[in-house]
């Protein structure tokens, strides 16, 4: 029984490895279903429903290495879930006497999905942390390139400039944005009892005076959130999951988008800490964190739009809408949480090139600060003069192969205005039209 | 210039016609886009940017029917957004005084992200009023049939009774969750003003003394939330937008099936109010409410995937994710807006038919208790042995068309047994197997 | 090495066990990748760029157990994907000597890429082989059933009446599209052989005179379709496979989807041969194999979207789109053959009650022959006034409880015409209006 | 009644004003409604099944401009297809004589099917000529640009080199596969006729000798495939529209993401013939063609994957499957239509820099050509010991900002082999490193 049960990862770098892989195992699955069983168990025991020695029995038998995942696997087919066959291997583990009280009252759904929201918390406690570590890494970058100019691009083109710590202030408000989304759904997530069709009936005919109390005590025993009602059919919580997943994944993947243009050959403005080696070519030092990030996000808004289709459930159960969440919200989480951890990784060791950034200011020859020009010129031209004029100097920049400054000095209409009154060089220095870049970056950097 | 302007809908019955597609209208965008510029002025001519004639000018010209939306449609081509066909046109509506003022400044973004927000904060407020009658038309069908029993079904087959009370409270249960999930995403709609690249440096350089300040100010002239930073590529109003609304078509979805399910001629526990007709049938009664949510519930998870894929912007103003997000983000709000409406007139209208649900209750000849028969028997004859002696039975009923009580009564194992202290003909009947669906029902109904 | 390095399949009831899994554990693409580079060298040996005994020590060193599989799939998080350990390991593992002869010239996406061709091929296989087992069977309950009547359905209600051997020739249908759709793609899947960037440019500086000729000497050593280009990021293979496989999972999804409402309790029209168990209910018979095909027809779009999705590749190798198919392509051969395989069992077994089927053709009182009547009626009262005494008489006869065939012979109105001279009974006798169907199924069947 | 009644395309600027957009608007969808329902009459004159003045009466009155389609799309609502209106204002429209021979045996999804089917014929004429522009637009690129070196990129990094031309072949051999399923879909695409459950049964009652041939014909008259079956719940076609129209979006958008990249500011080895203006930037000219595209491209594959999941159809008509269907498939035809006009006017005015991609050869001071120096050198000093000299001297390359050729030449190891034989500053030369490129350019244009 290894974390090799549920794969190795071998077609998976992004996940493979992570403390959110360990978390979401077959076994992982198992001890949670089985961690299920014996919570429901005590709880009836408190209750007086069941014997102590059989609360304590169960408690002891849920040990998943006494269980063999891949037999269980097998069985599951029979019935369409894998808590049929784990309550009967439970039973039989338990002996005659203490096997009545296994499972009593409930039905399969009442452990799946209580399972489920048990490795749920758990890893979005994984993803938390790491978003943290994220958000701390980017707000160092932030304060350190407050100041950093480097060219604003929009459609791919440079628009005018910006900074760096803008640009770091930005990924860390989306990664507290997603931090605030994981955590209010783990502080929501819920205990599932309900019984066979969510009315608690066999509680009742099972002794119980107060079956309504019961998954109250089953959610503060396994400390999950107690549900208003038995949600089988009410899919709220896993459609939460798969918002804030969602979410996670696409800020991240934001993230990532940025590292991998700003890595280019040609760019290289950033370059992650320590890249990945080719198995062809030597000198490659590929961006592989940012790589496997955006590949999760690639994948993820498809996955949530399964999980938000399983809200569709009809019945008091559904032929289909709930097996079909179950790998997609295992691969949800495991993809979220490599991408946090690889997140975290490629903004602690993130390394910055302000010289490049500095240098590519100058690439489009002035124009990148067209726009404080046309403001400059407009009172003075007009507006569409200045317009006209700026579009064409620009046209003339690039064919001519010359600096906008340069043909700013020597254009004769502006020879006759008062724009000589203007400092060009200063007005031209792109690195001095970075306008509130820095304020807003203190701003941003004052949410915690 | 009318709603056919963005479709008349004749594709998509569900939100033809509704308020939704009233506020989602191609004019509707127009107006909106306007509105943005004319803001923008007011709140530069408040600033000390601006002369006030220049915004009471801009104010003034921003009548959508002074310009010609497809004709804007078609311009937009040429530099792939409405907005800057808009601005020269309005720039031309205000003349060669007040035009410098029309949208300095500001980039296309700001005021297409703006508008946007206009439009979905409208749809959503007629959203909430429609999902409120849904849930208090919920409310009352919940209290009104607490103890109308009725099979529950899981996988499609009778597994023990339930209460349509309780139905109808979990159906409202998701509907106030969807409630709460949209309120909370239409209070934080941000207005959007950032410049070419979020630094709001065009406004410095346009006299403002702390362009910082511009966005919430401009916030406040639209009753928008005060964004902590341009959001040009950090999408977090969009996704939450999609993550809200993908919730509730699913949470509505999920009403539409089981409405779908109880109406079908075999079971006919619930009929719509006023069923659709058919070209070919005279006698049909449609549910077509239910189809129609069914069909939105269908495509709303792909919509929000697009998304959430959106998330994934690059640079300071990405080619293609942002375009991308304008159709979908439109889509979905008129879906959910058409579901809304027709799940408030579904659940005004529905008619409950009790007499069918207590009818069905004795379809399975008594075994839909056979849980409960478990529960009293196996103190008397083991669990094992209970389970035996029930699936036998259980086969027996089928085969033998013979009703479960009568099989019961007749076997020999139980006349030795105390089982005849039991009334069996309260044991097996299913009406009074309702565990605690009632209390479930009231507690639901607590929640506001 | 077991099938449990690539998951138990505990979450996936759907295809754990099938040899669809078996073909797609971990330790199979690690084989697949061995393989591949074992023809790699083998090919290149042939070719006279290579000494004999290379191609030998690398063909007898490909043995998956020798490779541990976890610790590579730990590895590959270094690179971001499988083929660098692995081309590390087998290069230790052949020894000094001809090392250098293990994956040279080629790139990582080759032997990935190439593996995963492999793959699909051997699970499209034994998809085939299902979805054949599933039309045939279908073939004989369509003959078998081309005439028993039941009512057709739309919009959850009762139409007009069908066939069950309409129904099950229109599944067939679907499954033999499919099976052509898989086959096609099957055929057409090529080896890939590129080089770092795709241009064969490495072969040529180890020694190849020809070095296009190698990539079909490649695919023609692995039974593999000859590409015309490397298809690095060319993904129509992919994307076919995502069409193939989406549509397949939809054809059966169609046929779980009716069997599953067929087999409501209310209906029971159908049941599957072997029903599933229930943890709490013993009489339940599940309808677990449609409930299952189900659950994989919802996911699988998602999948495929994901898929079509990575044809937006950018540059000669992209960073993530690539990435991102490794797992969702896997999770829809794994889905597809397992739904493939319990439609082979559901339709084998799948019994079926004509008695049902005819017993709900009364249900609507005969109103579902009323577009028959309608028909009848027109040219002897008009259409418009027959269209309005259907709709009365319908209404009357939920109304009284009555059948249609009684309220038309009561009717004042039709006593004067010449509707005496109909056989009433024949008219409203809703097995002789199956209109074509036998014929339809007919000539569906003459399809093989 | 305009284009502008199914939108004016605000928000589509990637779809506004093009044919694809015509074809597709509501009166295109009505005209079509009214052509099928014209047909079918007639098809049922020749079949003696009504007289030749309805026949000429309904194809006189199908004239759109005769109707209200915002006041059709509204009362659609009612029966929830728009087809129910459409037949009532037809049979007004023809008059008492002619109207109980409008619609006569058919039911909505018989004309709505068949009327989308004749739309998606139109749509997909138009995108194949869009396709075939594009395909000998990059032919000519590739022919051009067949041995001009470029940087070949992997993961973002600068691999080897390739060539243009061989790019703009890939890119061709992709609109090539596009256009051979979009016309193999496209001849395909049948009429629908089945009547109200799919048994032709109405058409026999109103006195068709043989039902079954009326398909056949109806699909002649108007110029369709001929169904084998009737197809309400059999979605090949649909889903097959799916999947070709994805794979379009896919391919283009591959050609989009290459053009975006190298379009980059500090890239620009390629530019769009005329670029987008900017609202606040004059000088920006931006890729706005590719950015469509690139929008299009994320959007198609998740309308593909609603169109997937309405395969799941229930029955003999679906409540809710069909309705879905209807907008994603016109939004999918619209996407593609718009995609591919934009990608021929791209690849027809694409302006290509062969300085600029030469240049960029050298940005990695020779490591470009690292793998062709493992080749050789390999030999020499042995694999393992080759790699690791190169990747010591890549290091130094960019740490000291020297040339590899220098330091090869510099390097004492080297000095001692036969390495001095080799003409260094040739193995160095990155446009000397392009393998295959040409040749495979060669045989990729060979494909018509």
């Amino acid at each position: 029984m290894t974390a090799a049960d549920s794969g190795t990862g071998l077609l998976a770098p992004g996940w493979a490895g992570t403390a959110a892989a360990a978390e979401t195992t077959d076994t992982a699955f198992l001890r949670a279903l089985l961690d299920a069983e014996a919570a429901l168990t005590r709880v009836q025991s408190t209750a007086g429903l069941a014997p102590a020695e059989a609360a304590r029995a169960v408690t002891e038998a849920v040990d998943p290495a006494r269980f063999d995942v891949a037999s269980l696997a097998l069985q599951a087919r029979g019935g369409g879930n894998p808590v049929i066959p784990v309550v009967a291997a439970l039973t039989r583990a338990v002996g005659e006497e203490h096997g009545p009280y296994v499972h009593r009252g409930a039905t399969s759904q009442d452990i799946m999905d209580t399972a489920t929201m048990l490795i749920a918390r758990r890893v979005l406690a994984v993803v938390l942390t790491d978003l943290e570590r994220c958000a701390r890494a980017l707000a160092g970058l932030a304060a350190e390139h407050r100041d950093t100019p480097m060219a604003g691009r929009t459609l791919t083109q440079h628009a005018v400039p910006t900074t760096f710590g803008l640009k770091a202030a930005g990924w860390r408000a989306l990664v507290l944005d997603a931090r605030d989304r994981v955590r209010r759904v783990r502080d929501s997530l819920p205990a599932q009892l309900g019984g066979a069709a969510g009315t608690l009936a066999a509680f009742t005919a099972y002794g119980a005076e107060d079956a309504t109390a019961l998954p109250g005590a089953y959610a503060r025993e396994l400390g999950l959130a107690e549900p208003v009602l038995p949600w089988h059919t009410l899919r709220t919580p896993v459609a939460d999951l798969a918002g804030c997943l969602a979410f996670a994944a696409g800020a991240l993947g934001k993230l990532a988008a940025d590292v991998l243009t700003l890595s280019r050959t040609e760019i290289a403005e950033v370059s992650e800490g320590s890249g990945g080696g080719s198995s062809a070519m030597p000198h490659k030092a590929n961006p592989v964190r940012s790589t496997l990030i955006a590949a999760a996000a690639r994948r993820a808004p498809q996955l949530a739009a399964t999980l938000y289709g399983s809200l569709v459930a009809e019945d008091e159960r559904p032929a289909g809408a709930w097996h079909a969440e179950w790998e997609p919200l295992r691969d949800l989480l495991r993809l979220v949480g490599g991408a946090a951890r690889d997140a975290a990784e490629l903004t602690e060791g993130l390394r910055v090139h302000p010289d490049a950034m500095r240098e590519h200011l100058g690439l489009t020859r002035g124009l990148i600060v067209s726009e404080r020009l046309s403001a400059e010129l407009a009172p003075v031209l007009g507006r569409a003069r200045a317009k006209d004029l700026l579009t064409s100097l620009a046209r003339r920049a690039y064919e001519e192969g010359r600096d906008l400054a340069e043909l700013l000095t020597a254009e004769p209409e502006l020879k006759e205005v008062e724009l000589q009154e203007v400092d060009v060089s200063a007005l031209i220095d792109a690195s001095r039209y970075t306008g509130s870049a820095g304020h807003l970056t203190d701003r941003a950097l004052e949410r915690r």
